[in-house]
């Protein structure tokens, strides 16, 4: 595409080119933008060494000129987007780009690998984190995602209201905070429960969490009290029909005087087995496959488009694809979020042409993050702020949103065009 | 763990981690293993340097002794393995390392990362190639996973049958061929679709693949043909009803004598859609989203448990978790697949302790992969090995193994000891 476009002329045309989900995944009724500060990392590091560009030559990617300009290559148009942590959907634009289509065609991979996954994974947490209410819910995922994908999602999940991370690479590439705590081979690396017991009290002193359940969880919560005191900071269940062990772990712990010990639960937990435990004494959720694969829905499904670009007399024209199936809606938009007097969103309002004024309840969505190839707007995209307006911006949705039933968006996306 | 172990002693205890799936995806005949290149590569450059080490220090996420061990590490110890692009079956040891404890147990998650994602691409990707048969299938998915794990997926569906890929970082990295075609973008960018090819052409030559169903498929083709000639490389349909179209747009191109224009469809494809269009004129497959995604299962769910460790007295004994619903079975294993004598495999046999001899018809599996910390096996994880070795493993699967619905593993796992 590049290389003939170069060749033909049309790489130089002004475009605009949207990021945006056509849908949520299937029941879903709100989606969780995750990434942008990635993005704008990418973006401000795209560039072609000496070792790519010798590959696409031996390997006859593409021509002479098209390397040439890929050697030359640094983004130098303009991005807005909605703000980290912001809640989207259908339609929503949430990363708009524009600039000479070279320049922005190139980026269409980068931006939504980054934006499809995060999202995905914040978009999951934020239903496991509402689920929980007020109490944490630890990422220790992982292991069962890629080994980058996992630092990705540590993040994407604490933007989503998750406490923290058992990635400690996420904590040193990120801030995200970190904890974890022991697995099944450090109690079996022991000749006994107890020995291992021993073993992590003498170096991490009684307030941390010992895993329970390796062998008998009554034997090991009485060891655990025996070894570590009353003032055991928690046990950690793993296995087994959790809310009845719930119960009967907060009794037993009660009864050893263990009353301030705090029960940790994992064990393929998602939204619905959070939500199964609302009514359990348990004090922390730690979530490890379910968060980084989406919760059934391992990528955000957005897609970037040419939504609008110059004609031959340099006049901005919008541009879509005929199709049934696939709709997309031509030229630049802005996007707002209508709410009632009362705060509460009744919907997402996109349109094209004269933004609406003079509607205090309206919250303009889209921000400026780069201008002429400068990042500018990297305050709208660092971790806490995405994790405060993630969590306000949920705040403001209708009641329905919080179900996690299948259902519709919790509000409808409204164009103020003709086109649909 | 580590802190802890290191503390106690326990950490320079030798001890053996098994990697292994409990069980396949719901429904799966078979998984096949990949990633063990990245895992060796991984493993090589296990290292904690200058900025991890500050990090931990400040974060005072470890003392002081463990930093030093840290900041020493190398990988010591001895991996074994299934080669990669085998396939395997429930508890089958895929990657066995033996090491002390301290050595092998903070390899977990990286290992466990690489092969859950990879296994998980490459035993969706095993699907389709199978569907599609003697037809090529692109991997085009990069946009809708992570932007590192995109890379690792190219790789894995090509070691599971992929002709190529999209993504250009997996052709320059590891040698997957790469391909790809134009976008929609690309046709809206030009004031017509005849524009557009005439672009396409002009650059790439008729030998390219054009982008028909922007607008109108059947007026798409016809540009198409009118624009590059009878020897128009291909056309991609990316959206519709793809059975109904590939019949009527192969009919348009052989009337206008563009016999050998062959056809590209796309669209969310995924083994059965694949299965679906077996009857249909399709030439190439592309597939995107679901490939990436492990169509469904986006993770192996495969754990890395301690099976054996020395006792006080420096002997190996079996380890394991007592645990209705996650059972383990300790000890080092053997592992082989047990064929018939026409070579159709009739069972995953796994045994402890002194493996049987003497039936030709038995494959060993496991290969030494790294010794005294040096890798040794790097022929039984290379791309093409690998590709070679999925065809040939799947090749000797029963029937019932190519079976798309539903169903149980397509060979029995036996133990060869009273533990189960």
């Amino acid at each position: 595409m590049l290389q003939a476009a170069l060749r033909s002329g049309a790489a130089s045309r002004r475009c605009v080119f949207e990021t945006f989900a056509r849908r949520l995944p299937s029941g879903r009724r709100y989606g969780v933008l995750a990434g942008t500060g990635r993005v704008l990392d990418a973006i401000e590091d795209f560039r072609f060494g000496p070792e790519e560009l010798r590959d696409l030559r031996e390997r006859r990617v593409v021509d002479e000129d098209t390397l040439g300009f890929l050697a030359d290559y640094r983004f130098d148009g303009d991005i807005w987007g909605y703000a980290e942590g912001e809640t989207y959907f259908p339609y929503s634009p949430v990363l708009v780009v524009e600039s000479d289509f070279a320049h922005g065609v190139i980026l269409e991979t980068v931006i939504l690998s980054i934006l499809n996954h995060d999202s995905a994974v914040a978009s999951a947490a934020s239903r496991m984190t509402g689920a929980a209410g007020s109490r944490p819910v630890i990422e220790m995922g992982s292991r069962r995602t890629h080994d980058e994908a996992a630092v990705a999602a540590a993040r994407a999940a604490y933007i989503a209201g998750f406490s923290s991370t058992s990635n400690l690479e996420a904590g040193r590439r990120h801030g995200v905070p970190t904890g974890g705590t022991a697995a099944h081979a450090f109690t079996l690396l022991h000749e006994s429960e107890r020995e291992a017991f021993e073993a992590q009290v003498a170096s991490l002193g009684a307030d941390t969490t010992l895993l329970v359940d390796t062998y008998d969880v009554t034997e090991g919560v009485r060891t655990a009290v025996e070894v570590a005191g009353t003032s055991l900071g928690g046990v950690r269940l793993d296995s087994g029909d959790l809310v009845v062990q719930a119960s009967e772990v907060r009794e037993q712990l009660d009864a050893l005087g263990a009353t301030e010990t705090q029960i940790v639960v994992t064990s393929d937990l998602d939204e619905y087995a959070i939500a199964a435990l609302a009514a359990a004494p348990v004090d922390t959720y730690g979530v490890g496959t379910r968060v980084v694969t989406g919760s059934g829905h391992p990528t955000a499904s957005m897609v970037y488009k040419l939504v609008a670009r110059e004609d031959d007399e340099g006049r901005m024209i919008g541009v879509a694809k005929k199709s049934k199936d696939k709709q997309s809606v031509g030229g630049r938009k802005y996007a707002l979020r209508r709410r009632n007097p009362l705060g509460v969103v009744e919907a997402e309002v996109l349109g094209i042409g004269e933004q609406p004024v003079g509607d205090a309840d309206d919250r303009d969505l889209l921000v400026r993050l780069v201008e002429g190839g400068e990042v500018v707007g990297r305050e709208h995209a660092s971790l806490e702020a995405a994790r405060a307006r993630h969590e306000a911006s949920v705040a403001e949705l209708p009641r329905s949103a919080h179900q996690l039933s299948q259902g519709q968006p919790a509000v409808e996306t409204v164009f103020l065009t003709d086109t649909p």
